[in-house]
């Protein structure tokens, strides 16, 4: 189950089980299924680490209810902001909470294995993605069909990476956060057009291995493989107090809306 | 090339341009070509890193003129020590030396793709190797064909990992070490068959992004991908004085032939 530190459960909405989550310091507000799938750092820090500047175009593919691809706009002004999403209650929350956020959203509501027409047309500078985390093959099944499919959805992860390499420009960026336990998978299907790839993994505290990992790389990019450093999330060596103790970088991304300092 | 840091030049066979050098505080000593591939850092690194107790058994893939499998002969007593080499001339120096640290090792001359049968019937407790580090189709050959082939043999990964995996006994370790950079074919290419992978990225300084990986799988092992912290192999932010600063760890590997401190 995704965490939901740092949003703040302000209202239900008792008829269809909705909560409404605050983001970034209270500067994005979402609509999420208080049972399903739920989004929270994963989505935020995603966001955070796509290298965006205001008049470009971003893509998230499987956006859920649009946490990341609308935490990104809250944060690069002038963004055109696009995502695909399988489910229907999902998809209808991604277009509910980009009003209530008064960001524009492109949405499709679609199966990444077969793009509509219309996004297969179009080009993005930036693709962003959170994929499913577990191997079906290896884990049971959630109880909420919703959370399911967001966490062990059926489409393998290359076809979500050759969509991504198929609607970047040339030198645009894919941004990727993943389960650290599934670094091989993703980088078996890193499709060969996704060059220069680097890998920022992300430790729950110094010294520790990494939980998480941020994937960046550029279509058309020529450099080798780079392994940065590991950023720890939490500062010190443990968790010491009964309050939150994140490193001062997590705390500008996760509270301030920064952007995440890629090395 | 590879640096030969903490190996001192203390004689030279002017016939054969062979140098005999130093490692782990004198322990452990080398006779290797002055001009071909030359062992340094990483075969100590990797022999540092095999689990190995006394009585068990090692084979060294690709093992050169012997320095990885004679250094964990050196920092564990009672092995039994294991090579193939393709070369004849580092073969012969791999016998050689091993005579001159009184240490036993099985050497097999040929070709790791086409095993030797004895080979093929025997079972170890660990493997290790340092495969070859460039991409045929990315880099120039070396002028020196001996350094190019250590290099760049055009032996697949793939087959060195299917070997290490067909001559562990189950539960048995392969040890690797690789360039940073090569980590997605070493990732790509490992069998599913040694599982629970741990990955420990040597980085040159703290905060730095890592130049080379090492990699343990099990065989039969079933536990997730881990990313381990890295390891800085030189203390402090930069280089401040015209001497070694190793961290301790990595002193206390390349001069005192410890173990290295897997986390």
């Amino acid at each position: 189950m995704t965490r939901s530190w740092s949003s703040v459960t302000t209202a239900s909405t008792a008829a269809s089980d909705l909560t409404l989550d605050a983001f970034l310091g209270g500067r994005l507000r979402l609509r999420q299924p208080a049972r399903g799938f739920r989004a929270g750092q994963d989505a935020i820090l995603l966001a955070a680490a796509v290298p965006a500047c205001p008049g470009e175009a971003a893509l998230e593919l499987g956006c859920g209810a649009g946490a990341a691809i609308l935490a990104l706009g809250a944060r690069v002004p002038g963004l055109r902001l696009a995502g695909i999403e399988i489910q229907p209650a999902y998809a209808a929350l991604a277009r509910s909470n980009a009003a209530l956020n008064g960001l524009p959203l492109d949405l499709w509501e679609g199966d990444l294995a077969v793009p509509p027409p219309d996004l297969r047309a179009a080009t993005f500078d930036h693709v962003l993605m959170n994929p499913p985390y577990y191997d079906r093959t290896r884990t049971t099944r959630a109880a909420d069909p919703g959370r399911d499919l967001a966490h062990g959805g059926d489409t393998p992860l290359a076809l979500w990476l050759k969509l991504a390499a198929r609607r970047l420009r040339p030198g645009g960026t894919l941004t990727l956060i993943q389960r650290a336990a599934r670094l091989p998978e993703v980088l078996a299907a890193l499709p060969a057009t996704l060059g220069s790839p680097e890998l920022l993994p992300l430790a729950p505290r110094e010294g520790r291995a990494a939980t998480t990992v941020l994937l960046r790389a550029r279509k058309g990019g020529r450099a080798p493989f780079c392994l940065l450093a590991a950023l720890p999330v939490h500062a010190g060596a443990r968790h010491e107090r009964d309050a939150p103790d994140f490193a001062p970088w997590a705390a500008a991304v996760l509270r301030d809306g920064a952007a995440l300092p890629w090395p």
